[in-house]
């Protein structure tokens, strides 16, 4: 007898153990051999391709995401409106370098939100490495000129997120830096270590009280081109034109999908990514990735018959590229409504092999994670640090929700990221599965555990 | 007074640590700036290219790999005489399948070291997934015969190279076994979770005393179609033939530079891959970056002025896709000369964003390189395991050395594997660089520590 309530006293914690263990593996098991987020991704990227916000692309998007969720048949699918910034690339932009008589077409596209530059400007170029040497510079050396960001990824740092952080203001704040000093334009480097012809577009800001000058992106390897002729002739010339536009903001909408919890249906875990792209490529890796690894993550637990005990949502969020104003607004809605939200996870740095998880939460938090991270170990999921979840769920950061990042091998990540490369093709299969497994893993733990 | 000693006491500690730390700092910098391995995979792969034993492109990459050793001007560079096999694959290989009136063509190669058809062979097929199907079928169902093999790789095994491991003897004892109920040919299911037509080759066995039939490797899409076709019409056949041929053995070689060492120039630590590729393809990930990355760690050792204690090896083997005479050679004459070997580490996984390392050792030989795990966490290398190392130094085993490997991330390893698509364009620059600077880093701490 005695040994009966011995055993008994050990099954829970026994039985928990194993019951995390053996879920683990059926979820690995179900994505692996029944999953179809690679499918859903090659429709998402093939059918419909590039989808940034307010596009009419992103509205079928929008029709897509509604359609997909609502065939796995959760409680409830629906829209959230969400009024998102418009702005069109044009058909026309180009860039050639004049050195005497000769000239050479170098490889260029607008950054996202930049002015057109209502025909050709012709001018000469000066190249900086920091947006401080325009200071140093000062007006008398920077005005009427286009300004040549040339700082490259610093490719010590084995986070590439980290490489691209380190460059980023030349693209965000390059142009209104520049214009302050009276420069006509602005030429951006690629964040990017990859060398090649490739442009790769992104989010540029301007700033209240100071002149929009039109801001491209150059590729990698236009850019050494560049600064090789600058140190020959200091004089040469460059005529940029861009015809991108600027359009009243349209109302699109965050798509989300609602499995009810069976205990704490007033308490809400969010899962998702972001459905929006920028307008070359097909978003493959940025952000279609995430949107079908999240999609993916309520289709197994469908199929595997997990009913959380929280309320799970799926979000696909939209405008996260320029504006961030779906993550925004659905944070707004949920202040509003007074949802608690205990945790939310997204997918938005890639498609490739998951390393491990994100977290932004206090130390308790982070300890309850870490202690799973034995469960991880057999799907080589080894990294567990403090650090950024994603911008999308960002806005819901109030001192108590949990949120997390799924962390992929991010080293091939900027080679795609924004450009005309970042396709279907791009991402593995497996890899993407791996990914999606490795969410619904970390899903299934913080609902039964929290 | 008491507080210098008191700093004394814990100086050599402190100081060993941080000079590890920054040393392998220093080791990642000098690769990720200043490293050539992806300049020399491009030699190997475009100006050499497929390189199969006894080929006169093997011939060339011994060239090759001599001079860009010598170029690091170690103390010495030699070349090992090995004995190889030769084969050629010839001009035709098709496999055209036959129903009724119509017929299609599939996509197959020779697998290595097959004899070839004498001409066309036509026969039935039939289809089986394990080998021991074979005995239960029976003479009566085989003879005269063409096998398919049809097993394909386990999805939900997350190690691809498990998965590899598990499907492996129908490529290597197939035809020996399907000959042995009177088979007439054999093709396999080849051996990658890719879904598509690209056939991959690889090494195959005959047994002594059983009739040697032509065996060939059939692409993944193929094998789909024909085991549906089979299911249609039991009866279709196939119309197979190959043309390859094997040769008297040539002498080629080992390529292996020495850099003495200062305390124990009798003890070697080796550090390797393998110069022999398969003839499709370029032999890129298989292994042209096992071979760059362990030339990448001398020219960092010479770079960084790291004098090892004990000589350090680096060994460019020959003839490990069918034969492993390199390896083998390689351990022969360790013994015959007495030389001792205390630890070696192989690069034959691919040539991917690196994970970790495997260890055949004793338990206090585990203990040591997982006490350097610490080290290896800011490069995002976490995975220290037993298991195994590499086929050209496991015939080093003798109960002492340890031997270890690279272990790069392997989701994509076997879409490459062994096929025309193993190219320079499939290995990613950082990817190598990052697996080149974590070798130099562990042979650094294995010759300093051992």
């Amino acid at each position: 007898m005695r040994k009966v309530l011995f055993l008994l006293t050990l099954l829970p914690f026994g039985l928990a153990a194993q019951t995390d263990s053996t879920q683990i593996a059926n979820i690995f098991e179900e994505v692996l051999t029944q999953g179809a987020c690679h499918d859903d991704l090659r429709v998402l990227c093939k059918d419909i391709g590039a989808r940034l916000s307010g596009s009419p692309e992103a509205d079928r998007a929008i029709e897509w995401g509604f359609e997909v969720l609502s065939s796995l048949q959760p409680d409830t699918v629906f829209l959230q409106d969400i009024l998102v910034p418009h702005w069109t690339r044009g058909n026309t932009e180009k860039a050639r370098l004049k050195t005497g008589n000769e000239s050479r077409d170098l490889h260029i596209c607008a950054l996202g939100g930049s002015v057109g530059s209502q025909g050709e400007i012709e001018a000469e170029v000066i190249m900086v490495k920091e947006l401080s040497e325009l200071a140093e510079l000062g007006r008398e050396q920077v005005e009427g000129k286009i300004v040549f960001y040339n700082r490259a990824l610093n490719p010590v740092l084995i986070n590439t997120g980290a490489a691209y952080g380190g460059a980023f203001d030349q693209r965000s704040q390059g142009a209104a830096e520049a214009a302050k000093y009276g420069a006509v334009g602005t030429l951006v480097r690629s964040l990017t270590h990859a060398l090649d012809t490739l442009p790769h577009t992104g989010a540029m800001n301007y700033e209240a009280g100071v002149d929009s000058i039109p801001a491209a992106a150059i590729s990698t390897v236009d850019a050494n081109y560049l600064s090789a002729s600058l140190r020959e002739n200091p004089k040469l010339r460059i005529a940029m034109e861009l015809d991108c536009e600027r359009h009243p903001d349209r109302m699109q909408a965050n798509v989300i999908a609602e499995l009810r919890g069976s205990e704490f249906p007033e308490q809400y875990i969010v899962v998702g990514g972001h459905l929006d792209s920028w307008d070359i490529g097909e978003g493959a890796h940025d952000d279609g990735a995430g949107i079908v690894q999240s999609i993916q993550v309520l289709r197994t637990f469908q199929n595997l018959g997990i009913r959380p005990k929280h309320s799970l949502r799926v979000v696909l969020f939209i405008n996260e590229e320029n504006g961030n104003r779906g993550g925004i607004g659905y944070a707004a809605a949920v202040k509003e409504g007074g949802e608690e939200h205990v945790a939310a996870l997204e997918s938005d740095s890639g498609g490739f092999s998951p390393r491990g998880f994100s977290m932004e939460g206090d130390d308790a938090q982070a300890a309850m994670v870490r202690a799973w991270s034995s469960l991880f170990e057999p799907y080589n999921i080894h990294l567990f640090r403090r650090g950024w979840s994603g911008v999308d769920i960002r806005p819901l950061k109030n001192g108590t929700v949990l949120l997390m990042g799924l962390v992929p091998d991010n080293q091939r990540y900027f080679d795609y990221h924004h450009s005309k490369n970042d396709v279907y093709e791009s991402v593995h299969k497996r890899e993407l599965e791996l990914g999606a497994a490795a969410m619904a893993s970390m899903i299934y733990l913080l609902d039964k555990h929290l």
